[in-house]
Protein backbone atom coordinates (compact mmCIF):
# COMPACT_ATOMS: atom_id res chain seq x y z
CA UNK A 1 0.00 0.00 0.00
CA UNK A 2 1.88 3.61 -0.66
CA UNK A 3 0.59 4.54 2.69
CA UNK A 4 3.30 7.49 2.60
CA UNK A 5 2.87 8.54 -0.84
CA UNK A 6 -0.88 9.33 0.00
CA UNK A 7 -1.30 13.27 0.46
CA UNK A 8 -2.17 13.49 3.48
CA UNK A 9 -5.57 16.35 2.43
CA UNK A 10 -6.62 13.13 1.04
CA UNK A 11 -5.99 11.09 4.38
CA UNK A 12 -8.21 13.97 5.53
CA UNK A 13 -10.92 13.05 3.36
CA UNK A 14 -11.72 9.44 3.98
CA UNK A 15 -13.24 9.65 7.51
CA UNK A 16 -16.19 12.13 6.11
CA UNK A 17 -16.13 9.66 3.16
CA UNK A 18 -16.70 6.95 5.87
CA UNK A 19 -19.24 8.69 7.87
CA UNK A 20 -21.24 9.86 5.46
CA UNK A 21 -21.00 6.02 4.16
CA UNK A 22 -22.22 5.00 7.85
CA UNK A 23 -24.79 7.39 7.67
CA UNK A 24 -26.40 6.07 4.62
CA UNK A 25 -26.05 2.23 5.55
CA UNK A 26 -28.38 3.13 8.50
CA UNK A 27 -30.43 5.15 6.16
CA UNK A 28 -30.80 1.49 4.78
CA UNK A 29 -28.98 2.15 1.76
CA UNK A 30 -26.79 -0.76 -0.47
CA UNK A 31 -25.18 1.10 -3.20
CA UNK A 32 -23.96 4.99 -4.12
CA UNK A 33 -22.04 7.04 -6.26
CA UNK A 34 -19.65 9.60 -6.08
CA UNK A 35 -22.51 11.90 -7.28
CA UNK A 36 -24.30 10.89 -4.13
CA UNK A 37 -21.70 11.39 -1.64
CA UNK A 38 -20.22 14.11 -3.53
CA UNK A 39 -23.56 15.78 -3.18
CA UNK A 40 -24.16 15.20 0.59
CA UNK A 41 -20.45 16.48 1.50
CA UNK A 42 -20.31 19.39 -1.03
CA UNK A 43 -16.98 17.54 -2.74
CA UNK A 44 -16.99 17.26 -6.40
CA UNK A 45 -17.66 13.39 -7.78
CA UNK A 46 -13.90 13.60 -9.50
CA UNK A 47 -12.13 14.40 -6.70
CA UNK A 48 -13.99 11.28 -4.94
CA UNK A 49 -13.05 9.11 -7.34
CA UNK A 50 -9.41 10.23 -7.65
CA UNK A 51 -9.31 10.29 -4.01
CA UNK A 52 -10.03 6.45 -3.46
CA UNK A 53 -8.45 5.58 -6.77
CA UNK A 54 -5.31 6.35 -4.76
CA UNK A 55 -6.11 2.97 -2.30
CA UNK A 56 -7.30 0.69 -5.54
CA UNK A 57 -10.79 -0.43 -7.10
CA UNK A 58 -13.52 0.05 -4.77
CA UNK A 59 -16.09 0.85 -7.17
CA UNK A 60 -17.41 -0.38 -11.01
CA UNK A 61 -18.18 2.16 -13.59
CA UNK A 62 -21.67 2.31 -13.74
CA UNK A 63 -22.47 0.38 -10.82
CA UNK A 64 -21.45 2.56 -8.30
CA UNK A 65 -20.34 1.50 -4.84
CA UNK A 66 -20.88 -1.58 -2.78
CA UNK A 67 -21.65 0.53 0.67
CA UNK A 68 -20.64 -1.65 2.89
CA UNK A 69 -17.85 -2.92 1.04
CA UNK A 70 -16.10 0.26 0.33
CA UNK A 71 -16.99 1.03 4.66
CA UNK A 72 -14.87 -2.04 5.20
CA UNK A 73 -11.92 -1.26 2.91
CA UNK A 74 -11.83 2.74 4.06
CA UNK A 75 -11.98 1.09 8.05
CA UNK A 76 -9.17 -1.16 7.11
CA UNK A 77 -7.24 1.74 5.40
CA UNK A 78 -7.85 3.79 8.24
CA UNK A 79 -7.23 0.88 10.66
CA UNK A 80 -10.39 1.43 12.51
CA UNK A 81 -11.81 -2.20 11.60
CA UNK A 82 -10.38 -2.50 15.31
CA UNK A 83 -10.94 -0.50 18.75
CA UNK A 84 -8.04 2.05 19.61
CA UNK A 85 -7.89 2.40 23.29
CA UNK A 86 -7.87 6.29 24.28
CA UNK A 87 -6.78 8.31 27.65
CA UNK A 88 -8.58 11.64 28.07
CA UNK A 89 -6.29 14.56 29.97
CA UNK A 90 -8.24 17.15 31.46
CA UNK A 91 -11.87 16.40 33.56
CA UNK A 92 -13.20 20.22 33.00
CA UNK A 93 -16.26 21.09 31.81
CA UNK A 94 -15.08 19.99 28.09
CA UNK A 95 -13.77 16.91 29.13
CA UNK A 96 -16.58 15.83 30.74
CA UNK A 97 -18.40 16.55 27.65
CA UNK A 98 -16.23 14.07 25.87
CA UNK A 99 -16.29 10.97 28.59
CA UNK A 100 -19.78 11.03 28.29
CA UNK A 101 -20.10 11.05 24.60
CA UNK A 102 -21.10 7.87 23.17
CA UNK A 103 -20.02 8.28 19.46
CA UNK A 104 -16.27 7.05 19.86
CA UNK A 105 -16.99 3.54 20.11
CA UNK A 106 -18.54 2.21 17.17
CA UNK A 107 -16.43 4.46 15.08
CA UNK A 108 -12.97 2.98 16.05
CA UNK A 109 -12.19 4.18 19.97
CA UNK A 110 -12.86 3.66 23.56
CA UNK A 111 -11.47 5.96 26.06
CA UNK A 112 -9.95 4.04 29.07
CA UNK A 113 -8.89 6.59 31.38
CA UNK A 114 -9.42 10.01 32.06
CA UNK A 115 -7.10 12.04 33.89
CA UNK A 116 -6.82 15.45 35.63
CA UNK A 117 -4.05 17.34 37.64
CA UNK A 118 -6.06 18.47 40.44
CA UNK A 119 -5.74 16.42 42.93
CA UNK A 120 -9.34 17.26 44.40
CA UNK A 121 -10.91 15.72 41.62
CA UNK A 122 -8.87 12.44 41.93
CA UNK A 123 -11.57 9.48 42.67
CA UNK A 124 -14.33 11.71 41.50
CA UNK A 125 -17.23 10.35 38.68
CA UNK A 126 -17.06 11.18 35.35
CA UNK A 127 -19.67 9.12 33.00
CA UNK A 128 -18.53 5.70 33.59
CA UNK A 129 -14.76 6.43 35.29
CA UNK A 130 -13.10 7.63 37.97
CA UNK A 131 -10.76 10.68 37.78
CA UNK A 132 -7.30 9.62 37.84
CA UNK A 133 -4.23 11.63 39.23
CA UNK A 134 -1.76 12.62 37.23
CA UNK A 135 1.17 11.04 39.13
CA UNK A 136 1.56 7.96 37.58
CA UNK A 137 0.29 9.19 33.99
CA UNK A 138 3.19 8.16 32.39
CA UNK A 139 4.00 4.61 33.51
CA UNK A 140 -0.06 3.51 33.64
CA UNK A 141 -0.26 4.71 29.67
CA UNK A 142 3.04 2.71 29.10
CA UNK A 143 2.88 -0.37 30.78
CA UNK A 144 -1.19 -0.69 28.70
CA UNK A 145 0.50 0.50 25.77
CA UNK A 146 -2.11 3.28 24.72
CA UNK A 147 -0.68 5.04 21.79
CA UNK A 148 -4.02 7.63 20.93
CA UNK A 149 -4.80 10.50 23.58
CA UNK A 150 -7.07 13.69 23.76
CA UNK A 151 -6.16 16.45 25.69
CA UNK A 152 -9.01 18.67 27.03
CA UNK A 153 -6.59 21.07 29.52
CA UNK A 154 -6.01 24.53 29.67
CA UNK A 155 -3.99 25.96 26.77
CA UNK A 156 -0.92 26.77 29.59
CA UNK A 157 -0.71 23.10 30.76
CA UNK A 158 -0.87 21.45 27.21
CA UNK A 159 2.39 21.48 26.43
CA UNK A 160 3.47 20.46 29.58
CA UNK A 161 0.55 17.15 29.66
CA UNK A 162 1.84 16.57 25.77
CA UNK A 163 5.06 16.21 26.64
CA UNK A 164 4.64 13.45 29.50
CA UNK A 165 2.11 12.03 26.92
CA UNK A 166 5.15 11.34 24.52
CA UNK A 167 7.54 9.98 27.22
CA UNK A 168 4.36 7.36 27.59
CA UNK A 169 4.68 6.33 24.41
CA UNK A 170 1.21 8.29 23.16
CA UNK A 171 2.06 8.86 19.38
CA UNK A 172 -1.46 10.43 18.13
CA UNK A 173 -3.01 13.47 20.20
CA UNK A 174 -6.34 15.19 19.91
CA UNK A 175 -5.62 18.42 21.91
CA UNK A 176 -8.73 20.77 22.16
CA UNK A 177 -6.59 23.07 23.97
CA UNK A 178 -6.52 26.26 21.37
CA UNK A 179 -2.34 26.35 21.44
CA UNK A 180 0.44 24.82 18.90
CA UNK A 181 2.25 21.60 20.62
CA UNK A 182 5.45 21.14 20.04
CA UNK A 183 6.09 17.71 19.63
CA UNK A 184 8.42 14.78 18.05
CA UNK A 185 7.99 13.87 14.10
CA UNK A 186 6.57 10.50 15.23
CA UNK A 187 4.10 12.09 17.00
CA UNK A 188 0.39 13.39 15.45
CA UNK A 189 -1.25 16.22 16.05
CA UNK A 190 -4.64 17.44 15.35
CA UNK A 191 -6.55 20.58 16.89
CA UNK A 192 -10.17 21.13 17.65
CA UNK A 193 -10.58 24.80 18.30
CA UNK A 194 -13.90 26.04 17.19
CA UNK A 195 -12.41 29.59 17.02
CA UNK A 196 -10.37 28.56 14.33
CA UNK A 197 -13.45 27.50 12.10
CA UNK A 198 -15.54 30.58 12.95
CA UNK A 199 -12.69 32.68 11.74
CA UNK A 200 -12.56 30.70 8.52
CA UNK A 201 -16.39 31.18 8.26
CA UNK A 202 -17.08 34.79 8.57
CA UNK A 203 -14.05 35.73 6.01
CA UNK A 204 -17.04 34.49 3.57
CA UNK A 205 -19.73 36.75 5.83
CA UNK A 206 -21.23 40.35 4.34
CA UNK A 207 -19.54 43.26 6.36
CA UNK B 1 -9.46 42.72 -2.55
CA UNK B 2 -9.51 39.25 -4.63
CA UNK B 3 -12.06 37.97 -2.01
CA UNK B 4 -13.35 35.58 -4.39
CA UNK B 5 -10.37 34.51 -5.69
CA UNK B 6 -8.27 32.85 -2.69
CA UNK B 7 -8.53 29.32 -2.36
CA UNK B 8 -10.79 27.80 0.70
CA UNK B 9 -7.53 25.94 2.05
CA UNK B 10 -5.93 28.96 2.13
CA UNK B 11 -8.40 30.85 4.16
CA UNK B 12 -8.51 28.25 6.31
CA UNK B 13 -5.21 28.40 7.68
CA UNK B 14 -5.07 32.11 7.75
CA UNK B 15 -7.25 31.51 11.57
CA UNK B 16 -4.11 29.31 12.38
CA UNK B 17 -1.60 31.82 11.18
CA UNK B 18 -3.56 34.76 13.41
CA UNK B 19 -3.51 32.17 16.11
CA UNK B 20 0.22 32.02 16.44
CA UNK B 21 1.05 35.38 16.13
CA UNK B 22 -1.53 35.84 18.85
CA UNK B 23 0.89 33.88 20.91
CA UNK B 24 4.15 35.11 19.87
CA UNK B 25 2.56 38.84 20.58
CA UNK B 26 1.22 37.45 24.30
CA UNK B 27 4.81 36.42 24.84
CA UNK B 28 6.35 39.81 23.91
CA UNK B 29 7.16 39.18 20.43
CA UNK B 30 7.44 41.61 18.20
CA UNK B 31 8.77 40.54 14.58
CA UNK B 32 8.63 37.27 13.34
CA UNK B 33 9.77 35.48 10.29
CA UNK B 34 7.64 32.96 8.05
CA UNK B 35 10.39 30.15 8.83
CA UNK B 36 9.71 31.11 12.73
CA UNK B 37 5.76 30.83 12.08
CA UNK B 38 6.31 27.75 9.82
CA UNK B 39 8.30 26.40 12.77
CA UNK B 40 5.39 27.01 15.10
CA UNK B 41 2.74 25.64 12.67
CA UNK B 42 4.27 22.38 10.78
CA UNK B 43 3.37 24.46 7.72
CA UNK B 44 6.82 25.31 5.25
CA UNK B 45 7.78 28.79 5.08
CA UNK B 46 7.17 29.11 1.69
CA UNK B 47 3.74 28.14 2.62
CA UNK B 48 3.02 30.63 4.65
CA UNK B 49 4.67 33.45 2.10
CA UNK B 50 2.06 32.31 -0.63
CA UNK B 51 -0.69 32.31 1.54
CA UNK B 52 0.00 35.71 2.93
CA UNK B 53 0.77 37.38 -0.88
CA UNK B 54 -3.14 36.55 -1.79
CA UNK B 55 -3.56 39.39 0.02
CA UNK B 56 -1.32 41.96 0.10
CA UNK B 57 2.39 43.18 0.95
CA UNK B 58 2.64 42.15 5.12
CA UNK B 59 6.82 42.17 5.35
CA UNK B 60 10.09 43.12 3.75
CA UNK B 61 12.37 40.97 2.55
CA UNK B 62 15.04 40.39 5.41
CA UNK B 63 12.72 42.01 8.22
CA UNK B 64 10.78 39.97 8.65
CA UNK B 65 6.78 40.28 10.08
CA UNK B 66 5.92 43.23 12.36
CA UNK B 67 3.30 40.80 14.53
CA UNK B 68 1.32 43.52 15.73
CA UNK B 69 0.44 44.80 12.31
CA UNK B 70 -0.22 41.38 10.76
CA UNK B 71 -2.34 40.40 13.17
CA UNK B 72 -4.47 43.72 12.05
CA UNK B 73 -4.38 42.32 8.82
CA UNK B 74 -5.55 39.08 9.29
CA UNK B 75 -7.97 39.93 11.49
CA UNK B 76 -9.42 42.05 8.90
CA UNK B 77 -9.24 40.49 6.34
CA UNK B 78 -11.09 37.33 8.71
CA UNK B 79 -13.73 40.20 9.77
CA UNK B 80 -12.81 39.80 13.40
CA UNK B 81 -11.51 43.16 14.02
CA UNK B 82 -15.01 43.21 15.74
CA UNK B 83 -17.00 40.79 17.49
CA UNK B 84 -19.93 38.63 16.00
CA UNK B 85 -23.00 37.42 18.06
CA UNK B 86 -23.69 34.12 17.67
CA UNK B 87 -26.26 31.63 19.17
CA UNK B 88 -25.61 28.47 20.65
CA UNK B 89 -28.64 25.76 20.17
CA UNK B 90 -28.52 22.70 22.58
CA UNK B 91 -27.59 22.59 26.42
CA UNK B 92 -26.30 18.90 27.07
CA UNK B 93 -22.73 18.26 28.18
CA UNK B 94 -21.36 19.40 25.44
CA UNK B 95 -23.50 22.56 24.55
CA UNK B 96 -22.93 23.50 28.71
CA UNK B 97 -18.87 23.39 28.04
CA UNK B 98 -19.35 25.41 25.04
CA UNK B 99 -21.04 28.14 26.78
CA UNK B 100 -19.07 28.51 29.72
CA UNK B 101 -15.54 28.70 27.38
CA UNK B 102 -13.98 31.75 28.13
CA UNK B 103 -12.18 31.74 24.67
CA UNK B 104 -14.32 33.40 22.50
CA UNK B 105 -14.73 36.94 23.30
CA UNK B 106 -11.11 38.36 22.66
CA UNK B 107 -10.87 36.14 18.84
CA UNK B 108 -13.93 37.51 17.70
CA UNK B 109 -17.23 35.97 19.27
CA UNK B 110 -19.54 36.40 21.88
CA UNK B 111 -22.07 33.89 22.47
CA UNK B 112 -25.46 35.84 22.98
CA UNK B 113 -28.28 33.59 23.75
CA UNK B 114 -27.80 29.71 24.69
CA UNK B 115 -31.53 27.49 23.05
CA UNK B 116 -32.47 23.84 23.87
CA UNK B 117 -35.34 22.26 22.79
CA UNK B 118 -36.45 20.52 26.46
CA UNK B 119 -39.23 22.53 28.03
CA UNK B 120 -37.60 21.32 31.66
CA UNK B 121 -34.57 23.33 30.67
CA UNK B 122 -35.96 26.45 29.38
CA UNK B 123 -34.93 28.71 32.40
CA UNK B 124 -32.50 26.94 34.18
CA UNK B 125 -28.75 28.74 34.00
CA UNK B 126 -25.97 27.84 32.42
CA UNK B 127 -22.59 29.85 33.03
CA UNK B 128 -24.14 33.47 32.65
CA UNK B 129 -26.69 32.77 30.23
CA UNK B 130 -30.87 31.13 30.65
CA UNK B 131 -31.38 28.93 28.53
CA UNK B 132 -33.77 29.76 25.86
CA UNK B 133 -36.55 27.29 24.83
CA UNK B 134 -36.76 26.77 21.01
CA UNK B 135 -40.47 27.76 20.17
CA UNK B 136 -39.39 31.41 19.67
CA UNK B 137 -36.05 30.46 18.40
CA UNK B 138 -36.14 31.72 14.63
CA UNK B 139 -37.96 35.29 14.91
CA UNK B 140 -35.30 35.76 17.89
CA UNK B 141 -32.36 35.37 15.69
CA UNK B 142 -34.15 36.85 13.11
CA UNK B 143 -34.90 40.23 15.16
CA UNK B 144 -31.26 40.80 16.69
CA UNK B 145 -29.94 39.94 13.16
CA UNK B 146 -27.27 37.65 14.09
CA UNK B 147 -25.53 35.26 11.50
CA UNK B 148 -23.09 32.88 13.31
CA UNK B 149 -25.00 29.84 15.50
CA UNK B 150 -23.28 27.15 16.92
CA UNK B 151 -25.08 23.92 16.85
CA UNK B 152 -24.51 21.15 19.97
CA UNK B 153 -27.40 18.79 19.42
CA UNK B 154 -27.52 14.92 18.52
CA UNK B 155 -26.84 14.32 14.83
CA UNK B 156 -30.70 13.22 15.26
CA UNK B 157 -31.76 16.91 15.15
CA UNK B 158 -28.86 18.74 13.65
CA UNK B 159 -30.65 18.98 10.50
CA UNK B 160 -33.99 20.15 11.55
CA UNK B 161 -32.66 22.97 14.07
CA UNK B 162 -30.17 23.84 11.08
CA UNK B 163 -33.19 24.71 8.94
CA UNK B 164 -35.02 26.44 11.34
CA UNK B 165 -31.50 28.72 11.73
CA UNK B 166 -31.11 29.23 8.04
CA UNK B 167 -34.69 30.82 8.53
CA UNK B 168 -33.93 32.60 10.56
CA UNK B 169 -30.65 34.83 8.70
CA UNK B 170 -28.35 32.51 10.35
CA UNK B 171 -25.28 32.24 7.41
CA UNK B 172 -22.64 30.13 8.77
CA UNK B 173 -22.67 27.80 11.23
CA UNK B 174 -20.52 25.58 13.53
CA UNK B 175 -21.90 21.96 13.90
CA UNK B 176 -20.37 19.82 16.64
CA UNK B 177 -23.13 17.11 15.45
CA UNK B 178 -21.55 13.97 13.66
CA UNK B 179 -23.88 14.52 10.87
CA UNK B 180 -23.51 16.65 7.45
CA UNK B 181 -26.00 19.13 7.12
CA UNK B 182 -27.47 20.07 3.60
CA UNK B 183 -28.22 23.86 3.53
CA UNK B 184 -28.36 26.47 0.87
CA UNK B 185 -25.43 27.73 -0.93
CA UNK B 186 -25.29 31.09 1.08
CA UNK B 187 -24.67 29.15 4.25
CA UNK B 188 -21.26 27.46 5.26
CA UNK B 189 -21.03 25.19 7.74
CA UNK B 190 -18.18 23.76 9.92
CA UNK B 191 -18.14 20.57 11.69
CA UNK B 192 -16.30 19.59 14.54
CA UNK B 193 -16.53 15.98 15.05
CA UNK B 194 -13.38 14.34 16.90
CA UNK B 195 -13.29 10.84 15.41
CA UNK B 196 -12.74 12.40 12.21
CA UNK B 197 -10.04 13.47 13.34
CA UNK B 198 -9.01 10.53 15.32
CA UNK B 199 -9.39 8.30 12.44
CA UNK B 200 -7.23 11.24 10.37
CA UNK B 201 -4.11 9.81 12.81
CA UNK B 202 -4.79 6.14 12.96
CA UNK B 203 -4.05 5.87 9.15
CA UNK B 204 -0.73 6.87 10.24
CA UNK B 205 0.20 4.80 12.94
CA UNK B 206 1.96 1.31 13.08
CA UNK B 207 -0.24 -1.85 12.97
Amino acid sequence: MPANKVPDIVVGRLPLYLRALSQMARDGKEITSSQELGGRLGISSAQIRKDLSQFGEFGKQGTGYNINFLMEQLKRILKVDRVWDIVLVGAGDLGTAVANYRGFVDRGFRITAIYDNDPAKAGQPVGQFLIRGTGNLTEEIRTQKIKVAMLAVPASEAQEVSEKLVKAGIEAIMCYAPTSLFVPDNVRVQYIDPVLHLQHMTYYLPE
